[in-house]
């Protein structure tokens, strides 16, 4: 057993050349292949009256853990299309106990049979979330596994090895985890509520809900970053701790800095800035941003991650709608193109229309909107902001008359803009601002910025803001005329799949009233 | 003069489909052409004296500003390869005052000649800094410009537009910052001292040394992530705001936040760690870390960006260093082919020698580098950890011995480890843990991980760590064997170009006395 306890032990005693095969590669062109395979137990099961009544065994929410329901095995059902594989369970059986697990690696999950006995004792198939090798021919299967996403083979255990071993009971169980709140509902089954999710995030960001979002959301992420590189824009990295609080005093976080206080940088938008005025023509960055926001709403964090641009344009800041909203386009068809797996997955416990999208993409003013608000019922002022109810009826009138999930508005009031927004040369009571809107909610707001040291100092004034010379000091030696916008990242995520809550794209997401884990 | 008050103020009246070219771009192909520029006036002159005496003119140091030298030009020197040039310099020179310009965009620059008069204002040309906006004919040069990037040709001004206008006199001059220290002290010249170039470093970060260093930087991210995408890592985002400080409570730097009190991570390693008992299998994440070190030397920083790998292997340690060394050759060899101009460019201010590396990359047993400290006199003992000028001595006598400036050092003594590191399981004295080398420096710490909830609590007892549940707690529902390390992105850059401050490459450095900008 020197084997089994150098893998249990795991502390690199002696290094193998055992390759180990995935469970998303084992397919019917494997079949008949001995294959070590490394995963977890994702469910554990001995009782044979369900496999009688419900074929589709394995992940499907009708299955118990071994630790309640360790009874023999008694099916007699004909698995595999070879011949040998009744022959081999009857031998299995005839040594002792046996046993269908449901092997889980990240989204994909593979049935597996072992007899429990001389070689698998109880203990190592009873607890789902063990972590275990095992040693298995691979065998096609004449039904399809509909519970599990290796459909036309299982796994027929020669050997198993206990890697990792987990505690009995786990926090909360991954099939009702994964389970849409409708079937909870109705069937009057088990949901696991958001704070216990996030409690025990370790356990649920194993769902194959949560992997599939973290994964799609790595893909937003290199998606943004690649189609810019191919721009030429240069990517950077800001100081988080600031000495001033950039963008005004309120919601800023303050950090004891040696003998003096510092705070969290809000948005890297002082220093994407700075770096147009230093001549790198196009930036982006990819960082944590704070908000000392007491809001506890379903898309407000405190700590949230900004994927943000900052460009020189040459003659329009129209240039940087069109650049941020090209990118916008490449992660939208990326995703779709690249990540259908996961798409799926989510939408297996959250269904969701497919986002849709135009190209080029649709640009409205600010103007128009009110318009459509007010052809709609609502009523408000010409340089009244927009509510967030607004926003999303909005988004569903534009969807209505445009079938699009994503749009951009543009020329805001410059009374509902920061200080350092161009005013529009055309009508100084509008701006060269937008927000950009997925599913009818924000995910970027931007605009072209003031750029001249003297215009910038006059807004400021305008809007009695202080201290910060050390910001339109940045603009005294030349800068170029330049717009850019901030994205949440979360926020992208969670309205692309259409999901509900900022907290499911976040994996430790950070709130007025959560810090842990 | 409706197009110069349109470029002047930059608010995006209207749009023009006029097309810029860029600098880099202006080669003999376009000799004969008409194009509009945008850039930075580098330097501007109307001395001809120099001309006749150093065939050399524009950026190299020699050059005064035309603010101090504005003086007619009487150059009578024959440009231009085409007979034509002749005749339009004297019908410029009918016409005012002509200067020549050096047209600077990031790294790149061009000579250009512009007669002062009519079309561009003394104003206009007049200070370094200013962003204009030229027609120009593109010329060949007969004698190459070698003090511009762009040798073979030089553009003749047509019009003239200020973009941008900076005040008279920058905090620094751009050719001062990119004097070699050497040749300051040789020839009598202006250096920039460092926190001349912190204190302004907006203009600091345009010399072409900093555009270089930066663009680099971008280069080491990028090939980062790449090349951990293709071995099937996935990116994280990890919090940055916690709410106990997980590696000790030494060196954390704390935040109020609402009503209660929390911590800046000093590295991801709680929360990669996480994922991996999330079963995300391979992770990377890069992000700022925060060290609250009262360190003022040149290799620490209070906030940098760390560049994170963790990653859950299947027999042994040496699986992940692999992974990792392999991806530091894909960054050396990505700078080494797709950056040589960053690379030449850094080198002209800070020489130093091509970065060596070996495939595979040399990996030294801690007791292997002992044995080669001693053979050189240094007296030490067995399980004392290195100090910093040992590190830098080791180096050296790596490079000799093996020539390379890369290198993996393996099995520390498990003493001078943090608690959560494996021991080595055939001495106990040592452990399953490296740091990696570049020129002889620290560039990152890594080690296999107690992935065993009962081994990690017995390990923080031995090191009288305590407040650590949460942590452990991760490890208790199986967790997979695993390792990673952490990279510092600002050495990686500093020690592959041969710096000597890691404040050359960070954009907005912060350390103990320095918070702005």
């Amino acid at each position: 057993m020197d084997l089994q306890e150098c893998l249990q032990k795991n502390e690199s005693s002696r290094r193998t050349d055992r390759s180990l095969v995935r469970v998303c590669d084992l397919t019917p062109d494997t079949a008949g292949q001995t294959v070590w395979v490394r995963a977890r137990i994702h469910t554990s099961r001995a009782k044979d009256e369900e496999v009688r009544t419900d074929r589709r065994r394995g992940a499907d929410g009708q299955t118990k853990r071994c630790g309640r329901t360790d009874e023999e095995v008694r099916t007699d059902r004909r698995r595999g299309a070879d011949g040998t594989d009744d022959e081999e369970v009857r031998t299995d059986r005839r040594r002792g106990k046996q046993c269908f697990l449901v092997l889980r690696q990240q989204q994909f999950n593979v049935q597996a049979l072992v007899a429990v006995g001389e070689r698998a004792s109880k203990q190592m198939v009873k607890f789902a979330a063990n972590i275990v090798d095992v040693e298995a021919v691979v065998q096609k299967v004449e039904q399809k596994i509909e519970s599990c996403t290796q459909q036309d083979v299982e796994l027929h255990i020669q050997r198993l090895f206990v890697v990792s071993q987990a505690e009995p009971r786990l926090p909360l169980q991954l099939d009702d985890a994964v389970r849409p709140d409708t079937d909870g509902e109705e069937e009057g089954r088990a949901t696991v509520n958001q704070d216990t999710r996030l409690d025990n995030r370790v356990i649920d960001l194993r769902t194959t809900t949560s992997q599939a979002i973290f994964r799609l959301q790595s893909g937003v992420c290199q998606l943004f970053r690649d189609t810019l590189t191919k721009k030429g824009f240069v990517e950077i990295q800001t100081p988080k701790i600031i000495s001033a609080a950039s963008e005004g005093g309120a919601n800023v976080f303050t950090v004891s800095y040696f003998k003096t206080s510092a705070y969290l940088a809000q948005s890297p938008q002082l220093y994407k800035q700075m770096c147009i005025c230093a001549d790198f023509d196009k930036v982006f960055c990819v960082g944590p941003v704070f908000r000392a926001e007491d809001s506890n709403t379903h898309r407000h964090l405190t700590e949230f991650v900004g994927l943000d641009i900052e460009m020189a344009f040459n003659y329009h800041y129209h240039e940087v709608i069109e650049s941020i909203t090209d990118t916008m386009v490449q992660i939208f068809k990326g995703l779709r193109d690249n990540f259908q797996t996961e798409i799926q997955t989510v939408c297996k416990q959250y269904p969701s229309e497919p986002f849709k999208f135009l190209e080029p993409t649709l640009r409205l003013e600010f103007k128009e909107a009110v318009a459509l608000l007010r052809s709609a019922g609502v009523e408000m002022g010409d340089e009244e902001d927009l509510s967030t109810p607004n926003e999303k009826l909005l988004g569903r009138l534009v969807k209505e008359k445009y079938d699009t999930d994503f749009y951009v508005l543009d020329k805001y009031p410059l009374a509902v803009r920061p200080f350092y927004t161009m005013p529009d040369p055309h009508d100084p009571k509008y701006s060269n601002s937008y927000d950009m809107f997925m599913r009818g909610e924000e995910i970027l707001s931007g605009a072209q910025r003031v750029h001249d040291a003297q215009l910038l100092t006059e807004r400021a004034l305008h809007h009695g803001i202080e201290k910060i010379k050390a910001y339109i000091d940045s603009f005294r030696y030349g800068a170029p005329p330049h717009a850019g916008g901030g994205i949440g990242l979360e926020r992208v995520t969670m309205l692309y799949l259409g999901l509900h809550n900022v907290r499911q794209t976040s994996m430790f997401p950070r709130d007025p009233k959560r810090l842990t884990p």
